[in-house]
């Protein structure tokens, strides 16, 4: 009897594994449909993401009411306790995920309609990198990979070089020609939606690590209840090198 | 015997809920250093919102590792599981307010060496109002007033059309004056931390909602289990009114 019950919340767990990938690859469909519609012109584009907008909601709140019933019903122990809670902050960060898509959508709405200040470079590079990043980190999680989660953490590097990159040329830009200023800002601001989205990924993995190591703790038999699961000391987001 | 077990649940969770205060009031004083250093040019409070920050990651470790051991080791049922999970929320939601003021506090540590672009009014309205923000969410939190909870979210708007006078204000002069742009971009970015802080105190607020509306499901009788702690639909952040 108690065997079919853990049976039953195996294939529980396995569900939630399952839709939270499907609400992943919608949040990368998302980065990418909406820098696309920026990148092609796109109008169709964004109407796509405003669309998928919607399903992300309806996601977030069955995975939230998975997590819920499983956490109160079934009164998991140590690490699904720990994977379960990690469900649910990986749910918001996957939901902001794409309030940062949409976001971005929207700016490309008003910049298409106005002539392009340069080529786009940086910002397609920042959306293949952070939409990887995306994949990366739900792939940890359902693996339970450490070593792909610190791949992951390492990428955000990459990710607030290419933005300080954009910010730099744009600066340029505004100040060599005023009538840019507006589409500019636009730009840096689509770059910080996009650095946003590389934090949440980075929020995952960091959660992944943490599972992990929980779990490597109670192999080992030692009080792993008290280790909880957080991030580590944040990064410091101010101040891009301008000059 | 169970008496007593529940009394020494229910003094867990008061000092739970009081080092979630204490949290929220140093995320508060953060708010509050990083602004006037902007607006007083003082380098000191720059320091002190660096150091602060050391501070907010032990508040962050503590409140994860007690609502941690309490999920664990308590296996709560429905509304205290439901606060559980919101502490956990509200934590990571404080700790990245934390984030937000370091961040405003380095911006201001570059500005303050540099000529001011225009006195400052609307910044430190923002402040004042995000400050109010996280206290009154906070506060609604620990009281389980919902109503509270929905005075700051209403609160948010405020902020936003703060946000949008701010951006506005600045294209002017960024237009008008090349010399300004890398200046009133920093004040511009400041205003988008002073945002996403008021968005904290808002998911804090949804939270309260969400906790108070499933306890009185349970009131009811009703399977509260299945409704889970969640945000409603994400608000639009991109596209501000410039034109």
């Amino acid at each position: 009897m108690e065997g079919a019950m853990e049976r039953r919340f195996e294939r529980e767990l396995q569900a939630l594994r399952e839709r939270l990938l499907a609400m992943g690859s919608l949040a990368e469909t998302m980065i990418h449909k909406s820098v696309k519609a920026l990148v092609d012109r796109e109008d169709a584009l964004v109407e796509a993401v405003l669309a998928h907008e919607e399903q992300m909601d309806l996601f977030a709140i069955e995975i939230d009411d998975r997590c819920f019933t499983l956490l109160a019903l079934r009164q998991p122990m140590a690490s699904d306790l720990r994977f379960l809670v990690a469900g649910i902050k990986i749910n918001g960060d996957l939901e902001r995920i794409g309030d940062q898509a949409v976001s971005i959508a929207l700016r490309a709405r008003s910049l298409i309609t106005q002539p392009q200040v340069k080529p786009l470079i940086d910002i397609p590079r920042m959306a293949t990198l952070s939409q990887e990043m995306v994949r990366q980190s739900l792939d940890a999680f359902v693996r339970r990979d450490p070593d792909l989660a610190r791949t992951v953490i390492e990428k955000d590097d990459e990710v607030d070089n290419l933005r300080d990159q954009v910010f730099r040329e744009l600066l340029t830009y505004m100040m060599g020609d005023p009538t840019t200023v507006l589409r500019a800002l636009e730009l840096i601001l689509i770059s910080r939606h996009l650095e946003r989205i590389a934090d949440h990924a980075t929020n995952i993995a960091e959660d992944v690590i943490y599972i992990v190591r929980g779990e490597d703790v109670r192999e080992r038999g030692d009080k792993e209840l008290k280790k909880g699961l957080r991030h580590p000391a944040p990064k410091r987001t101010g101040g891009e090198r301008t000059s």
